[in-house]
């Protein structure tokens, strides 16, 4: 494979995932840093040769750049048994990749993020007034994670995927979020168990 | 392939998407309907036999369920040509497709939704102050779009994909959120194409 670079801010959960992909396929990943609180992201410079859309993570390959997370996983894993090879599975585990990124990572990570990085005090009044029903539905987020993680130990097919690989990122720091993991007694067994795989690394 | 069963609410983008690639397919494809503003999707029996998560749409194959649409798309698409066989072009496909779930539908639909289906005067607080913020990151959705359209036909790779029929279903019904689509010519002009390909049936 060409030369692997992550363009990454290290309190992205959304960076660790491609981070992790990689230590768990044994995939060497250089890593630029990018500080999105100082705007880092939103340079004329970062937008016309990284991502146009003026975020992170962008994975690059040689001299191409692919944006979001679960996509710059997908690349990497092709081939490798986090991703099933069973059409029913594949399906299922992208389907637990696009419910992380519209009920899932807008709540969880993005409550992490007011509350622990930018701070309540600096949040504005639209974001403020989206806290009860972030909160809600990061709760309920975590609770069909719970009840789905009740009857099986990954979330698709019979072995890690990239869908515990994606979930994993912002689930097991929600507690910078206000959630409270005491709450979900199978998602902590899930989580033991991704922190068990070979390669594992923790996010920084 | 098993009998499949959309289980749908046709006001959906998100429905429609699954609907248009069967049909881009030739995939016969039954349909049951739901009305969300009803709470058709939030009954006892639809969380236990249909979806946990009380959403539409799913895709019923067989006796197995699936929800989130574009996993939906990926399951109906597979070895087909909707979905690119070289390794970067997919990953590259699913890029825009998490793109869209994370950036366009957030914006895109849930203003069409606001503004036309549940009307303006019957939003929540919580709702009314966020216009602001999702009609800003509409439109900048639209200009990424455009301006990626400004270089090539299709989203990923050389032909029309999975990526082009997620993006088409919100986009094109824009308008009713409050966007104006004579601002970006190249996304019409894609517009026309999506509407040219063989098999392609409207949204209701």
């Amino acid at each position: 494979m060409e030369r692997l670079i992550l363009h990454e801010d290290p309190l992205s959960g959304n960076c660790y995932k491609i981070r992790l992909t990689a230590a768990l396929l044994g995939l060497p990943l250089e890593r630029r840093f990018y500080d999105i609180r100082k705007g880092e992201t939103r340079t004329p410079r970062f937008l016309a040769e990284i991502n146009a859309n003026g975020r992170i993570p962008v994975l690059q390959v040689g001299d191409r750049f692919l944006p979001e997370s679960n996509a710059a996983c997908w690349l990497l894993a092709e081939g490798s048994a986090l991703i099933p090879t069973n059409g029913w599975d594949q399906a299922d585990m992208l389907r637990w990749m696009f419910w992380e990124q519209y009920n899932h990572e807008p709540t969880l990570a993005t409550l992490r993020y007011w509350l622990t990085y930018l701070g309540e005090a600096n949040l504005t009044e639209a974001q403020r007034v989206q806290i009860p029903g972030k909160r809600a539905a990061g709760e309920a987020a975590l609770a069909l994670m719970d009840e789905h993680l009740a009857r099986r130990e990954w979330f698709a097919g019979d072995a890690a995927s990239l869908a515990d690989v994606a979930l994993f990122a912002y689930t097991h720091v929600c507690e910078e979020g206000g959630f409270r993991l005491a709450d979900y007694p199978y998602v902590r067994g899930w989580l033991a168990r991704v922190e068990g795989l070979p390669g594992f690394v923790p996010m920084e």
